[in-house]
C-alpha cells in the first residue's frame, strides 16, 4: 500500500508521499512515489502515485520520455498549455498503461490499477490540484475539499479533517502532514518511512523546498513522541463522562 | 458498515457500538448491534456484531432461542461453564448461519459474512474478551492487545492506539470511546449515531451502566466540539518544521 497527501494552501501546494511498496507481506521495498517536472518561470508539476508499482513506473517513464526530445513532445506535460491539459495527459497515459497490461496475459482484478495526485502551476494559470482515477478521469480540489489522499488514507484522515486550515504556512502544514503520516505508520505495516515532500510556493513557478524525512529524523521523532503526549493531554482536558 | 469497540480495562469491560446499517448508499437504517445476556451472580455476556444484518440477526435469534426453554438449553450461552465455551457456541452459530445462507440460492462473495466481539464473565472465571471471525475461529484480548475493533475501524484507531490505558476508569474510557467514534463518524457515512454502550464492572457478575448516546446528546456534543479545538491546540503546541 501507500500513503500520499496533496494539500492546497493559500501559500502554495504541499505534497507528501511515503516510500514503501509491498508485493505480499513478506516482500517490501523502498521506491520513490513523488516525481516533479519543472521549467523555472514557466511551470512546476509534481505528481504522486499509489497502486501497482509496474503501472506507476511505466506512467512516469512514458511521461518522462515525452519531455526529452523536442520532436516527441506531443503530448508532453512540459508543453501542455494548462494544468487541466497536463491532468488529461497524465490520466490518458495512466489509462493506456493499465489497458495494455490488462489485455495481455493473466487477468487479475484491479491488480494493475493506480491512482495519482497531480499538482502544480503553469505560467498564466492558477495553481491546481487533481486526483486522477485509474479509469482516466479526474477531479479537482476546491475550497470545500482542499486536500486529496490516496492509498492507506483512513488512519490519517481524522486529523486532517479537523486541523487543516488553508491559511497554514509551510512549517505548520508540514507538522500536520507528519502527524497524519505518523498516525498511519503506527497502525499499518504497508506504509513506511522515509517520506518525500515538496512545497510549491504559489506563483513562484520554480521548485520549492523539498526533501526526504527519515524515520530517525530528529524533528519527526519530536513530532511522533510529542503527539502521543499532546493527544493524551488533549483527551485529559475534556470533561469525563458523567 | 459498522463500528464497534470492545475494551478490556482493569476495572471492567467497556463495549460500544454504532447503530447504522446500510444496504447500498441510499438505504440506511438504525439497528441495535449490541446484545446482552445476564443472570445476576452467575454470568454477564455482551456481544456486538458487524457484517451482514440478516446473518447477525439470525445468530442473535438462535442464541436467544436457546436460552429460553430449559430443555433446549444445549448448547446455550446461559449454560456454558466458561467464557471460552460461550465463544465456541457463538462462533459455531455464526459459522452455521453463514454456511446455511451460502449454500442456498445466489452466491455473493463475502456478502453473508459477519464478525463478532464477545465479552463477559462467568462466576469462577475471569472477565474475557473475544473477537470471532466468520470462519468460526476466534482470538482473545490480552495485555498486548487489550481492545478489539470491528467494522470501519481505521479512522478511530490512531487515538485508541495512543491514548488507551488499562487503568482508565469508566468515565475516562467513555470519553476515549466517544472521541474514537466521533472521528469515524466525521469521516464515514456508513457509521452513525446513536451509540450503544455497556460497561461491565469486573467481578460484579451483573449488568453495569449501559445506555444509548444520541447525536444531540449534550456530552457527546461537548466532546465532539471540544476535541476539534483540543486537537488544534495540541498541534499548535508542537514545534513547527524548520
Amino acid at each position: 500500500m501507500t500513503y500520499c497527501v496533496g494539500m492546497m494552501l493559500d501559500h502554495g501546494l504541499l505534497l507528501m508521499s511515503d516510500t514503501r511498496t509491498n508485493a505480499g507481506f513478506d516482500n517490501i521495498s523502498t521506491f520513490r512515489k513523488m516525481h516533479s517536472w519543472a521549467k523555472p518561470g514557466d511551470r512546476v508539476i509534481t505528481m504522486m502515485t499509489a497502486g501497482n508499482l509496474a503501472t506507476t513506473q511505466a506512467v512516469v517513464s512514458l511521461l518522462e520520455e515525452r519531455t526529452k526530445a523536442p520532436e516527441d513532445r506531443a503530448p508532453s506535460v512540459m508543453a501542455a498549455p494548462s494544468m487541466f491539459q497536463v491532468a488529461r495527459i497524465v490520466a490518458d497515459t495512466l489509462r493506456e498503461v493499465i489497458a495494455r497490461q490488462a489485455d495481455t496475459g493473466q487477468r487479475a482484478d484491479s491488480a494493475f490499477n493506480a491512482t495519482i495526485i497531480l499538482g502544480g502551476q503553469i505560467a498564466g494559470g492558477p495553481q491546481r490540484l487533481f486526483l486522477i482515477y485509474p479509469e482516466g478521469n479526474f477531479i479537482e480540489a476546491g475550497a470545500d475539499t482542499p486536500f486529496f489522499q490516496i492509498g492507506e488514507m483512513k488512519y490519517g484522515r481524522p486529523i486532517l479533517v479537523r486541523a487543516y486550515e488553508p491559511s497554514m504556512g509551510f512549517a505548520e502544514a508540514m507538522k500536520l502532514m507528519l502527524v497524519s503520516f505518523d498516525s498511519t505508520l503506527k497502525a499499518n505495516l504497508t506504509v513506511g518511512a522515509p517520506f518525500d515532500y515538496h512545497f510549491y510556493q504559489r506563483d513562484s513557478l520554480c521548485l520549492g523546498p523539498s526533501g526526504r524525512i527519515q524515520l530517525d529524523d530528529p524533528y519527526y521523532q519530536t513530532i511522533s513522541k510529542g503527539w502521543s503526549d499532546a493527544l493524551k493531554e488533549a483527551l485529559h482536558g475534556l470533561p469525563d463522562f458523567a
